[in-house]
């Protein structure tokens, strides 16, 4: 189960009633979070579901609207008493970009781990049981949109269990995937588990144009989480320009990569009733929405 | 005249109904800010003074809480379209944290004129008819409180003017405190003005102890902005280890400094209700307010 709360729907700059674009994730109790604008901390506070448990932040870009809030929510943090390190991941500069916001938050109680991607490939890394890949987007800045995945093991199969005399203390270890030691015989999950089901999968992309390759990386996503600066295609040439996108530019990615839901999200400031382009948008891709500020949602594995 | 807004009451970090401390300073049009946490420039916008014209940004201090809004507030005013460079004052170290908070903000379409002011005596600078004068607080870091006076010009004699035969058409220049040249004489403002009339007098006062020299800085002001980062004198242990105030202290300094009123700002976010405490505030000091977020005054000239 992944809980996923939109915090701010907004691009460029915060506004009075519309936070900037970030996404909080959780699960296991665990939580990381993609984008850091300024003021989001009051949004993750506005969620409710703490501050201390964040071990990750993601970065698309180090535009202002992306990175600004950082040092104020690792302040946060630290007053929330997290001693564990913190990870921060985002394209390369980032070394650069924490050393310049943190001038202002010179004594953090807690470690900074920080992971530079590659800008040119698409990356994986694995983080409490998360797979975090990202891939380089179509900006004017080095960018990259990010996939969460939270895998499913293959179901239990007690009678190849029973075949291989494993105690039934054992099962719970091999369920979570962990390798046994019984006497001499080492037994691998693989020996007992089903193929591998499907699991949930998030994906965050803003401030990038719609490319191919952006349609596969999001594909068959549990949801979608997709910038949309521009409400109507009227505005095409200035999203091309900008490398943005306009709303039906990001259904149709939703339509082909066959993802489950959409949320729109990083509007302009200029865009000051989003929600009068859902007509157009469903036509494309039912399953959208023009997202508000701390819009949430509860996936699921499949049967559970 | 000087339009003052009190952009936001809180403390230590922005909250779902309160804005960081900041105050809006507004006079013939020009504008200066003091103090820019994360998420300041929405309030700026609330306030709908525009952001142009803002020709400085003064900085008590370099916690998070007073600086973090610095580059989202830069980046914006660089789109409100300002070419004209931009003052940023505030204790030494000004230029490494403005060069480390501007990683995210390398290309703004105006220049910024860093001045350190000193952090061990009374500094004053003049920007556009305002003195802005500092005094060091009394602080867990380097940290000053700030005046700003708008001085105001003796009468205009008309009489003298007519004995120094001085046209008509030149009685403005001299009015606004210019010289003029007549033919071969220099007449100077001092010659047909009046003694120097009251001013207006604004003083913001945060993150600091009371001290004596604090009251003398203030003496007189028409608006005593300060701090109050407990309601009650049952957390002065707390204040003082933390280097603030509580309400009953800041009311002391507007008594014995002859303020005509006050404001409490900074509020700590465990203050929920800063409202009642009121009564007490008032039994010290009586035009006292505990401010909420834009709050906005008008201060005249005496006659006008």
């Amino acid at each position: 189960m992944i809980d996923v709360c939109l915090l701010g729907t907004g691009g460029v700059m915060p506004l009075p009633e519309r936070w900037l674009s970030s996404v909080l994730i959780r699960y296991n109790g665990r939580m990381i979070l993609l984008d850091c604008g300024e003021g989001t901390q009051v949004p993750v506070k506005m969620a409710g579901w703490g501050f201390k448990a964040i071990d990750a932040v993601l970065l698309t870009h180090y535009h202002g609207d992306h990175v600004a809030g950082l040092p104020g929510l690792l302040l946060t943090i630290g007053n929330s008493g997290r001693t564990e390190p913190l990870i921060l991941m985002g394209p390369p500069g980032l070394k650069k970009v924490v050393e310049g916001l943190t001038v202002i938050a010179p004594e953090l109680p807690y470690a900074l781990q920080i992971v530079e991607l590659p800008e040119d490939k698409i990356s994986e890394n694995r983080l409490n049981g998360l797979v975090i890949r990202s891939i380089p987007a179509d900006h004017t800045i080095t960018c990259l949109s990010y996939c969460v995945f939270l895998k499913r093991q293959g179901k239990f199969d007690v009678e190849k269990a029973e075949k291989l005399s494993i105690p039934v203390r054992y099962y719970k270890l091999l369920q979570n995937g962990c390798e046994v030691k019984i006497g001499d015989r080492v037994i691998k999950p693989e020996m007992v588990l089903g193929p591998e089901r499907k699991g949930i999968k998030v994906c965050y992309c803003t401030d990038t144009r719609p490319t191919e390759s952006l349609v596969e990386f999001v594909r068959d996503a549990d949801l979608l989480i997709c910038e949309g600066m521009y409400g109507s295609n009227e505005d095409f040439e200035k999203a091309a320009q900008k490398k943005h996108m306009t709303f039906p530019e990001a259904a149709e990615i939703a339509k082909k990569a066959n993802v489950q839901r959409l949320w729109l999200t990083h509007y302009s400031p200029s865009l000051t009733e989003p929600g009068k382009y859902i007509p157009q948008v469903r036509c494309i891709f039912p399953n959208a929405e023009v997202a508000t500020d701390l819009i949430t949602a509860t996936l699921r594995f499949n049967s559970e």
